[in-house]
């Protein structure tokens, strides 16, 4: 019994099935030969950690502690981006979300500030010890982001975006891979099998709500992914709440739910002041709503056995803004 | 400032904009005058008791507790009936479900054991002192199903049966509704107006999945609509994971993930021998596995500060098989 | 190689696995035996006629012509019931819808005017003599409406009330089962299969759209699902564009599609004055829009070899008020 | 009254508000205020000419005639593709279709024959006079994609693939645009917005089925799109029947629906053995089953006061080869 992977077009070049000794060539069931848990220990999780290589205070993501990334929508300024981190980071946030390159389904809306918010991310960092996690869009510009971010977001529009795919699957930077709006669970598999298949293990899968006909929430939080996909694959699963309920007052009960059903992890977007943000304002909570959610995130993540990453720890160290250029060694393609 | 119920037609008639002191007539933004929880307390919830009329162990539904409903999809005979609820209540279980009329997809299929079903129900009530929780499907049936059901189920196809709605409405027994496979969660308040506007205000809400693209679960839980509902009415809500997951193994997760959203109950699908259940095997616990899911619970609820109903406590009596006849009480209608 | 329909319990009982000559028992693929096209000729749809037993103007659904039911959402009186039903027949129609018993998502909008519509149809059926269409909604007034109706309309909500399809089944009326606004091409015919089963072989399947994410129209109309169900059953399929659009402006381009594809006929909300009509306003069309309409699908009907049912000529009588009774003829149940 | 486009940023700093004869500043309702039919006279469609620039026989879509695409999912092989682009011409076809790039949800599906592709592709058109879509994924191939292509089609898993927009919008080469799987109408002319936004106002879209919960198809044909689309823009509309029914035998009832519902063109798979296509195969017609749907759709057209383009015409002349370079005219960006 032999399994193969790679592109199909040569294996039908060969006539396996005409070889001594064998029976019949099978596809398998389970094309995403790479990210399925078959072959791995049933309760394996593979970790992925963020801030490896910049300095930062690693996070990891798929171990006992649930990670929590969190920070702006879109990065507005360094001012509120560095107040923004030292609030998430109070509250106990491991990583620091916030976007420099945002999709907007109108060309005239804010399209965020592009090169100038990478250098707020890394001062951010430098100032804070958050790894940073930020969305790109192009494959073009794959080799400048990673060369700042300590985890690549493809966003939710991106999914089948395969030429971004292959790209950011030839760098060693984690990659936070979002569920399209009408992906199913076995498509998200097979989006991150393209990653996987250029050589970059450093995948994180995260459900953040379908598209359906209810209109009284943003998305549809697809709940029940965290345990499909957690026996489908090693990989490991963390929710959006902000983008799946798309309003405040939803993020903190689609958070428990997150963690009570197994998720590794949540990213939720936090703001000094949502009413003022740029983008995304009515699903961003303030710091006190998220130092709450925290508070209220312990004990459910305690009642599945798991703690939340370093909550209420220290970081060890404050970093300076002047990070070591990484490129060299991440950009190792087969 | 006066608000309205009833029929549009006659308000209709009436010149209201004409009347002195009247500046302008306008239409509620929440039509589900009854279900709306305008002009409650914010945190309050109407709490539905089971068992009140029949003598048996009454469950609280929409309380500091977790109530807990297990059994089988469809009773199949006496004897599985009375093991499985002696399991589910040793397992901390405070209601019994058991369908006795089946809506099945096809005319071939086994369509319940009907009034046989019925007796078997209420025995197995006398023996455990479990109120019983059963559907009907008909308006015909209303009365003879309200003569013995502690809690009359709205299936997830009834949802917009109106006349049926309307006679449970003019009864004074609990209800419980389940969300349609693509109601909106307005449409689910509007059908419970239904059932309130004739005068029963004991109504259940049930989330119990959605019907969407995905196709790696039976329908698709939409966790989000709980507190979406908590906000939105006073009425309590729980939740039915075995029907939104369709898959044993997701049943757990999807109980978790509900209590950590503010669900204020479950109704869980439990059989001796799910391998051979007449319907709905595939998503049906065995009694250790149904065992294990309450140890599960039990945490999460503390998490989210509340207890699970009557975990660990004993039952206060054993009931006889003769109750006595409550119709003549219950069908008071308007 | 023997089919059996029925009861699946029945069989369960019968080793029929182990009678001499039996090699193996399987289950059908397709469970709805009597709607399937199998054995019947592959070109073959099954003709129902409206208005046999009434002495109506009989309209063929099914046969080479297209047939159009039009007529207002709700009977609002009898003048404007006649003044529509006169109308429509003169742009073409063959049949005339109207609601008596209104299905609606709230319990305080209108619901029809009820036995006085049915009366009101009679009338409006005599003086034009057309056959009429009208929603039954509840099983205790089956008896009642198939006493008047030419056909009876099972409403998208109705779709798989069980009961309901039983009862219908039990008559020897015309049934018109509007697919549910979430339901597979598959349930839809299941739920055919019900009506078939309990004997009545008079259903027509209408297509009225389904729900989707799209806001932009109420349903989406799923126009496949006209070329899927006439290669998978022999009952005819008509479609409503009226519900499906939601907009009156997309009602002729729907309709000229849906002949396009092979409909039997077309179901169309007419009213003398949309927008003041009590219920579906913004998708009904006036006489002049359905004129034109009429007008149009001509054309489209002759380019895929089929014309429009009696266009163009004349009622052959008027029928006077007093029909016969037709119930105890009718209601032949097995 | 004036009317503003382009970055809303900059808006946001001018205080408009505040300037004499300013009563109020109003974000108009339609945000695609290129694509939008407001300031177009009602029944006007922007004309778009495929193969101006090729010396290809021009292909025009959005005018009076219906403009058909025809050919193979991918470009297998030069030979296949001359012989497709030779009979699907002879059918009637006015345009080829062929891709190069294919995007695959499995990495190791077959993926296209690349740059080969595009000059099998070009020699096709040498040959036959049809000018050529094809499909383009990545923004780093727009270039040379457009250096061959007539019409670069942006597929569905791009239609928000932000980059590539702005990509192509930089050309002067037309671009069908594809909906997305779960787009909204507004979504399309949203994306459509970006393409027109950068200066290039070729822009044709394409309807071809959404994802809901539907199996029996492969895709919903969202046929109403199609009118509500021609209500809201002047770009032209036409519809892929091939994916969105994802079966041969749907392809002719789609394609004429499409057409009676308004649609300016089709694009069409077509193969000369498609059960050995590399892709699509199931969805794909082989030369008589085109040749037939050709001969069906004639009537249908007129039917709707149209023709089909250059049905039964014959083209005027044989190309070389050598097409003279375009591109410095082409990428003229604002």
């Amino acid at each position: 019994m032999i399994g193969c992977i790679g592109d199909e077009q040569r294996l039908a070049e060969v006539p396996l099935g005409a070889l001594a000794g064998v029976e019949s060539v099978i596809p398998v069931l389970r094309p995403y030969t790479l990210a399925s848990r078959e072959g791995h220990h049933p309760v394996d999780t593979t970790t992925v950690t963020l801030g490896t290589a910049s300095g930062a205070r690693p996070c990891v993501v798929g171990g006992a502690g649930i990670a929590v990334i969190a920070g702006p929508c879109s990065v507005e300024s360094a001012e509120m981006l560095t107040t923004t981190a030292r609030a998430v980071r109070a509250a106990g946030a491991r990583a620091l979300r916030g976007g420099a390159f945002k999709p907007r389904t109108s060309p005239y809306a804010f399209q965020g500030l592009g090169d100038a918010a990478l250098e707020m991310l890394a001062a951010a960092r430098a100032e804070t010890g958050l790894p940073v996690v930020t969305e790109v869009m192009d494959p073009r510009q794959v080799e400048s982001v990673a060369g700042v971010a300590d985890c690549l977001q493809i966003g939710a529009r991106s999914m089948q975006n395969f030429p971004l795919l292959a790209e950011v699957g030839g760098t060693r930077v984690p990659v936070l891979l979002k569920r399209g709006l009408s992906a199913t669970v076995h498509e998200l598999l097979m989006a991150a099998e393209y990653v996987l298949a250029r050589g970059n293990g450093r995948v994180i899968l995260c459900e953040r709500g379908i598209r359906t006909f209810e209109t009284a929430t943003r998305n549809t939080l697809d709940v029940a992914a965290i345990p499909v996909l957690k026996s489908e694959t090693h990989l490991p699963v963390i929710v959006d709440p902000s983008h799946a309920g798309g309003a405040a007052n939803l993020v903190a009960p689609l958070a428990r739910a997150a963690i009570a059903a197994g998720a590794d992890g949540l990213i939720i977007e936090v703001h000094p002041s949502p009413a003022t943000a740029r983008s995304d304002g009515e699903q961003t909570l303030d710091f006190p709503q998220f130092g709450a959610l925290m508070q209220g995130l312990a004990p459910v993540a305690a009642a599945v056995g798991r703690g939340v990453n370093g909550h209420g720890d220290q970081p060890r160290l404050r970093l300076t803004t002047a990070a070591p250029s990484r490129n060299s060694a991440r950009r190792q393609r087969r």
